[in-house]
């Protein structure tokens, strides 16, 4: 026999409803009345959990930020080891996102930036919040590369011009909806990084090398 | 003694406000009426012009189209010359422009793509001819640049690259509602056109060369 919804399983039910609804329609378009009635909870129960929209829109954020290993990373890095190659498959992930999604759904995080940066503050702090975690998790992968790339490469910096690259592509694929913008940023992207690897083949720095290695591991 | 508005000044003025206002505030977000009032126009005026919203909305980008030239590829390229400084230039005017708004103000047309882009198709087609317009004239500077470039590098999809870029740095940009994350991808941009350079300078291919300085002339 199924067991009885908690009130754990409702409050979730609304968040992941509600995270469906924004990405795809936008924050202002979708109404808490939709939300509830998808998520077939009494309206009444929503405001109980959720007293305005915009506590629902702090803790889809909230949410996000917790399933970007678990349903971003994960998937896209499962057989990938090679770090500058996670970079790429993390970019292939957002890619085969737009295919599924046939356009209609961008990165959540970026939509919102423009949706909402200006007008809700405390969401565009939870927004930076996203940013920076995705940001982490790509430098990590530049420093795990660091003994390949050029001694004077900041990790950081790279995991930024990735986050750009990839925001920026999204949106100009859902402009023209098709890949052709996206592919070609994705091309210029990997001929910059493969530059950079055969830069530092070419011009071995044997103890920067190692002492960006003893880096990445402190971190 | 000024002369008495004409229809046609009505109906700029009309369009001048829009884009302000859909700029600044969204598309969603802003009223027929708040247009009307802030152009000092009875609604019945604005109507007479733009039946609809979304008409209004068209005739905005088809002006954005036309001032791409006057209103930001020249004021960006004044007094400079080399096409690559061009592409850092235009690049430098989305900053002030981030700087002068308070960051509340980021590319009107990757606004409008996340904000429009999957409702209305007839302006998503608007939007892709005002990306189009854009690409041009970036690729003609890598056109121009072509003999200093290595032969096998394309212009269009650099052009590409650029506008990724652009608009992947002005959405992070106003999410953190500072300029480290611009600025690193800019630096980016500029090593990666930087190796480019040099990589075409220490491997000169004197007729893929001329042949690409012809092409650039013919185009």
């Amino acid at each position: 026999m199924p067991s009885k919804p908690t009130r754990d399983d409702t409050r979730e039910r609304l968040i992941q409803i509600a995270m469906e609804l924004f990405a795809f329609q936008g924050y202002a378009a979708t109404g808490l009345a939709q939300i509830a009635r998808k998520a077939k909870v009494l309206p009444g129960s929503l405001y109980y959990f959720f007293p305005t929209k915009e506590d629902l829109l702090h803790a889809t954020l909230q949410r996000r930020h917790e399933l970007l290993q678990p349903e971003v990373l994960d998937p896209a890095w499962d057989g990938v080891d090679d770090p500058i190659e996670r970079v790429f498959a993390l970019l292939a992930g957002y890619r085969r996102m737009l295919t599924l999604t046939d356009f209609q759904h961008g990165c959540p995080i970026g939509n919102l930036v423009i949706e909402v940066g200006n007008s809700h503050p405390d969401a565009r702090r939870l927004l930076v919040r996203n940013f920076d975690n995705w940001l982490d998790a790509i430098e990590r992968c530049f420093r795990d590369a660091a003994p390949r790339l050029p001694p004077d490469h900041d990790p950081r910096r790279l995991a930024v011009f990735v986050l750009v690259t990839m925001e920026g592509a999204v949106m100009v694929a859902r402009a023209y909806r098709n890949f052709e913008a996206y592919d070609a940023a994705i091309i210029q992207l990997r001929d910059y990084l493969e530059r950079l690897l055969a830069d530092a083949l070419a011009h071995p720095q044997p103890d920067k090398a190692r002492n960006a290695k003893k880096r990445s591991r402190r971190a």
